[in-house]
């Protein structure tokens, strides 16, 4: 039999991992004869728009260019695989394919939409008596899937959020003025990337001096306060802040009429560290910057984790044993076994207890103002963001490699 | 007699190593007792506000760490020196603490502004007869300082951000539909550090497609022209933009309306990615993002160019010869005298040729349409980015160094 895997939802520096993770512990397996790139995600099943990953993976450089290489090398898609009732076609679509490449086992890398696409798949082809079976591996810098002690992608982003603070630390404590300086970090609904800031206070840095989760709800007028305070003790005060912070039900209204929250209505502010900046400037008159850190931080690879980046090739392997084991509608999961030393283990669990669902930063981890992190979530992040990789440069910048057969779909912008 | 050096203007990942530069050649010369830094740069001069770099710089250990940490030791200052007859008291305040500390040589490390420090200080002690040695180090990641190849600074610099680019390439490139991402890069009047983005080339990228510098009027009408022909041929399109461009006159009276021109009234836009973002959005009607690098571009020592700080520490080191052999009101300049093998020399001119004036990229290796670069610009970037320092890290994050010493004024934010 042959198999396919495919990649979803945002970038990040490990995915390429998971997806040389499939690759590499399947040509191990006898069981197992071609592996298949699905490119955009699902959409390469429904529209028929496989590769034969052999063609693509010649030789032992270019797995280590691929290991190098953020981003997603099949392309990736925000595909929500609609419920079999409202859109049979397409199911059809996806089994004509999986049918045609004599595909026993697919796997899907991605967060927690593309573990409803597993859970969605799975559940037709057991109620049809199909034997194909269908795996999830996690993927996301947010780090918000449940069930798993933490994601790949997660490790690489938080080194890079963590080092780059340090640097705008430095950068921002310049001058002899007050200064307050707004670093906005991705994560819509949960903290994890913003609280891994504070991996810094572990090497003896104060910096960030203020941390705001979207699990808190964020008062402007606290904010403030909190900034005058921490301007007591330091010249350049240093805040790290979710994209996702939920405005307070008395900052709403307000937040309405200055245009500062999204279109739709939702509590937070679209463009945050825009939105805090012009009020910290109006309200305390003192130099004030944002930084948005914008796609930097899950597509820096040039400063992946390592241990991220080897995790992710190992779930992603353990995942092809999972199938040929006989499971389907699982995901791949990490269980930690200790901090020092670190130490985890691969499992699974039914993918019904991932999708759409959300694990948020625990409460117990946020200080009690809810302007910091506690050193549990210190102690947490630090593993996950050790070692660096031996990295192949090429004219000085990191060698990439982009996907040289003709793909039905421009992926890429490469030279051949 | 002892000397003294200070660090100016916008940070950047080499000026630490030119401090170090002067600090590692001064023990060597039997003529210099004392290395002094001035905090804040001339500021400390002012207001007495030295440090002896004995009591800072004690061990091995320190020099490499000082070496890979961005920003300034010393901390900076924006301070243009006003002329003799306006403010005497300001050069009798300098005066006294260079008597005091029995200074007889002072290293400036700087930009365009600082250098006008150097002259005037210089004409000032020569005027009255007052042995005190006056040399300029050039400094800035904006490269645009007369006389010299290139500055310290701008090689790293350039390695952020062709790394960068390439890694946002990979990142916007992932889905089946059509995008433009923006990229704001710094440079205020010149655009080296923008046009530095073409270095990808040279590893096959065809990224970034469109690159406007300020040196050429930019057209809004236009430049919605080339990526639409651009579209034709990448799904994809990454546009590397100076924060600098200057508007063109038919496009200025319809940007001040629309709020995207600043409010002094220059020819420049505010924020020029996210005005050129809402400007494609409305236009192009596709997917748009706009990026900006930000201070990172200045600050990530983690991926500074081993070259750039080498030659920032030898030209810092030079500087302490030129100031011994009686020379004053000079600044250190790079001659280059090859490519491949790249080789360049180190002399100096006359600070009077540099102070405030600016050294333009050349329209020449602009190309017709005036949205890319040609091969000789790529050709002058590439050595400058060769190589990468190997880090010291600490818990998975480089280790920096952060003055442990009680100064007078906060300039950092670590923990004693």
């Amino acid at each position: 039999m042959n198999i396919a895997v495919a990649q979803s939802g945002g970038p990040t520096c490990a995915i390429n991992a998971s997806l040389l993770g499939v690759f590499s512990h399947a040509v191990k397996y006898d069981e197992i004869d071609l592996v298949y790139g699905s490119v955009n995600g699902i959409e390469g099943l429904i529209y028929d728009n496989l590769v034969n990953l052999f063609d693509i993976i010649t030789d032992d450089e270019e797995i280590e260019l691929i290991r190098q290489t953020p981003s997603t090398l099949l392309g990736s898609c925000r595909y929500k695989l609609p419920a079999y009732d409202k859109k049979p076609e397409i199911y059809e679509a996806i089994l004509r394919t999986l049918r045609k490449y004599d595909i026993g086992a697919f796997f899907y890398i991605g967060g927690n939409d593309s573990m409803d696409t597993v859970m969605k798949l799975d559940r037709h082809f057991k109620e049809n008596g199909i034997d194909i079976k269908v795996i999830g591996i996690p993927k996301t810098i947010d780090n918000d899937l449940p069930e798993t002690d933490h994601t790949p992608g997660f490790g690489s982003a938080a080194k890079y959020v963590a080092t780059s603070i340090q640097e705008i630390t430095r950068d921002s404590s310049v001058y002899s003025i007050a200064s307050v300086t707004i670093v906005e970090i991705m994560g819509r609904d949960t903290g994890w990337l913003t609280a891994s800031s504070a991996i810094l206070h572990a090497n003896g840095e104060i910096s960030p001096h203020l941390i705001y989760l979207p699990e808190k709800p964020f008062s402007i007028k606290q904010f403030i306060e909190d900034i005058r305070e921490a301007q007591k003790k330091h010249y350049a005060v240093i805040v790290a802040v979710s994209e996702g912070i939920s405005l307070s039900e008395e900052d709403i209204g307000e937040a309405f009429q200055s245009g500062n929250v999204d279109n739709f209505g939702h509590k937070y502010l679209s463009g945050v560290g825009k939105a805090l900046e012009k009020i910290v400037a109006k309200e305390l008159k003192c130099k004030v910057r944002s930084i948005e850190l914008n796609v930097m931080q899950r597509c820096s690879s040039h400063l992946s984790s390592k241990r991220d980046i080897t995790e992710a090739e190992r779930i992603a392997g353990a995942a092809v044993k999972v199938a040929l084991d006989g499971h389907s509608g699982k995901m791949m999961i990490f269980k930690r076994v200790a901090n020092r030393p670190y130490n985890v283990k691969i499992e699974f669990v039914d993918v019904e207890k991932v999708a759409n669902r959300v694990k948020y930063f625990p409460n117990e981890w946020i200080n009690e103002a809810g302007n910091g992190v506690t050193k549990e979530a210190i102690e947490y992040c630090l593993p996950l963001i050790q070692g660096e990789q031996n990295f192949h440069m090429l004219n000085g910048i990191p060698k990439q490699y982009v996907l040289k057969c003709a793909l039905p779909r421009d992926v890429g912008s490469h030279e051949p």
